[in-house]
């Protein structure tokens, strides 16, 4: 088992990246001090996979557990899905000294972080991510919130869990595309922040694409100390945390456009970022091979690199109301050749006609 | 104009006090070093009066103020209030580098906050309270919320302000009734952390019900420095800040079964003082001649001191289902002579029959 630490005084907190953490889930929030009742929020889909190990885990441990279940999707990320979790919560007499385990992938862990953040004022959570997404980007960091019908996590808090346990075995049973589409956050990693995780996915891309667990324990390991190491710097955003969303401004529009459900969020993120790497070379970031070689690597991954055919007024529309433009000026994140970053001041119009 | 500073690290900010301070809020908001747009969220009650001074000094700053309205009321501090102020939000595009003001009562600057919270995981807020209430205790400390069907505050962040402006002109025209509820939270103060504050207010009451500028100018930043304190040391209430619930435990059950509309805030935390000092008294932290002179002066004041005719059943659920019950006991907060403190471990049921 491996721990990275995420140091931020009071808020500080550990993840645990390793094998059968399940089992261990009592003994570790036990261990790291919480008290009283768990209830734990997961969907029909990862719920009759893991949650029994879960809450037997709680139950052993003295947490008295309750399941609650919310739909599975990104479409049901919303205040309604909110609504429900916070009456099952009232219902079932949960107080400030209870805390909440997320027990799935992005949309159970921004949901339930929010939930947690905003229940009486905020109350504790466990973040046991299920996707390989998650594991390496969304349940670290403390960004939690739900969709608006106008955009992607416009509602939201930044609030940090006590404890993060990334089981690599979850990831067994994880769908091919959900599987791949944490991938292109993997890469992302590499490509603006880390040349030789980015050359390692390069040289074993089989074996990534088997699931290796030696292998995911230690991507995983180096995306989370990659994640911590922004966030210890940026918490809230103000910097270079960005540099994160590389890929994400187009990748959010391309989703938005979409209405969420053609594109998982991971293959709008390669969309975007193969986009991210042909306007980086263009205004001089990197050349055309490094471009390439980001681009083969996602398709070797079997992630989508084409942008959908959108009309490109719609897409000035959807950057533009985008929360990262500024008085027409969008800060965009580009790569630095490979492993590197750099900001490109670009209105929405501008980067709708580059795509 | 007096200055209280709650520090927190980076959290910090100041409280002004004065009479005059509308006229000023720009100027202040730029001196605080905030940025972009303010949108200004006010009720039809408090808008008329004191909007146009406020979104005039903030456009002659050039913030190109955007107002707010939303209706006027406890029953409107609700989820569906707060999903109107998100879409206004979003509709003006106001983004991360824009910010909040919240000019009214408890009630607005309780939502606002919140908004402010929520929106785009946090921007910066800025409160301007104009009850009496809002002044001494509601804008202050960072306790932003929403209401639940099911009880008051039950969703909500702890969301510390950027600057807040207390501008004592604007409770001449405060009605009588929400005067004398905010004149209840001063009480608070006094019973349960300064019997010099306690014993001004018995000595001056007449000049505190004629609303002298200069006395409420004192009374004010005196609670603020008194909150201030408390909340340095304990921001997110695990200790210390509770003593602020005093008279409020069976205040908001009083408030809860009357549906919140048949006692406004400060009249429920009064009959809860009054009840809280009978308490006091039994459990031998006062004598019958300190709890009488709450009453005395709560009655002085104008404020009710007899519970409503409630079943005890009824106020029992009402309390156990409070979230500072903690496995069937609370923590309730007595007064300890005037000016001092204690917590009494008693049961729902037991604190329902003493009432
Ligand atoms: N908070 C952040 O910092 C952050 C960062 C990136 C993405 N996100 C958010 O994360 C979300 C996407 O997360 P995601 O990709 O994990 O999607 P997801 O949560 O929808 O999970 C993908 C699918 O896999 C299923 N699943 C999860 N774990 C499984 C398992 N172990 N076995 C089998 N099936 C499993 C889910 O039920 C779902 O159907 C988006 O809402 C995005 O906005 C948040
Ligand atoms: N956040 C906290 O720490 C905290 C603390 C205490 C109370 N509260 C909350 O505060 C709320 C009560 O606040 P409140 O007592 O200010 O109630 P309120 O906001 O409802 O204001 C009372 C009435 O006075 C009107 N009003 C406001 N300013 C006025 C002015 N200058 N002139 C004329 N009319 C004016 C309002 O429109 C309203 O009709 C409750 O929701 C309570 O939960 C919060
Ligand atoms: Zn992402
Ligand atoms: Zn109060």
């Amino acid at each position: 088992m491996r721990t990275v630490s995420i140091q931020l005084g009071s808020r500080s907190y550990d993840i645990r990246i390793g094998s059968a953490l399940l089992s261990g889930t009592g003994a570790a929030c036990s261990a790291r001090g919480l008290a009283g009742r768990a209830a734990v929020i997961s969907n029909p889909t990862v719920a009759p996979l893991y949650a029994g190990t879960v809450v037997a885990s709680l139950a052993a441990a003295g947490f008295a557990p309750l399941l609650i279940e919310i739909p599975d999707g990104e479409e049901f990320k919303t205040a309604a899905t909110l609504d429900d979790v916070y009456d099952r919560l009232i219902e079932a007499g949960v107080d400030r000294h209870d805390f909440i385990v997320a027990l799935g992938g992005g949309v159970v862990g921004d949901l339930a972080g929010f939930a947690a953040a905003t229940y009486l004022r905020g109350i504790p959570f466990v973040q046991i991510p299920t996707t390989l997404l998650a594991q390496v980007d969304s349940s670290v960091g403390g960004k939690t919130g739900i969709d608006h019908p106008r955009g992607k996590n416009l509602i939201g808090a930044f609030y940090q869990p006590s404890l993060v346990l990334a089981d690599l075995d979850t990831l067994r049973t994880l769908s091919e595309r959900h599987y791949r589409a944490g991938l292109a956050e993997v890469v992302k990693y590499g490509m603006v922040l880390d040349r030789g995780l980015f050359e390692r996915l390069e040289a074993e891309t089989e074996l990534l694409l088997r699931r290796d667990t030696a292998l995911l324990g230690e991507v995983v390991a180096c995306c989370c100390r990659l994640k911590a190491w922004v966030v210890e710097q940026d918490e809230h955003e103000s910097g270079l945390r960005a540099v994160l969303n590389y890929g994400h401004t187009l990748g959010h529009a391309f989703e938005t456009l979409g209405g969420y459900r053609n594109l998982v969020h991971g293959e709008a993120v390669a969309i975007g970022m193969a986009c991210a790497a042909e306007i980086s070379r263009a205004a001089g970031f990197c050349t055309a091979g490094e471009r390439d070689r980001l681009v083969g690597l996602l398709e070797r991954l079997g992630l989508p690199v084409t942008p959908p055919k959108t009309a490109t007024d719609l897409l000035t529309a959807a950057l533009a109301g985008d929360k990262k433009n500024r008085a027409g000026t969008l800060s965009y994140i580009c790569n630095r050749g490979i492993g590197g970053h750099a900001v490109l001041k670009i209105t929405p119009a501008d980067l709708a006609a580059a795509c």
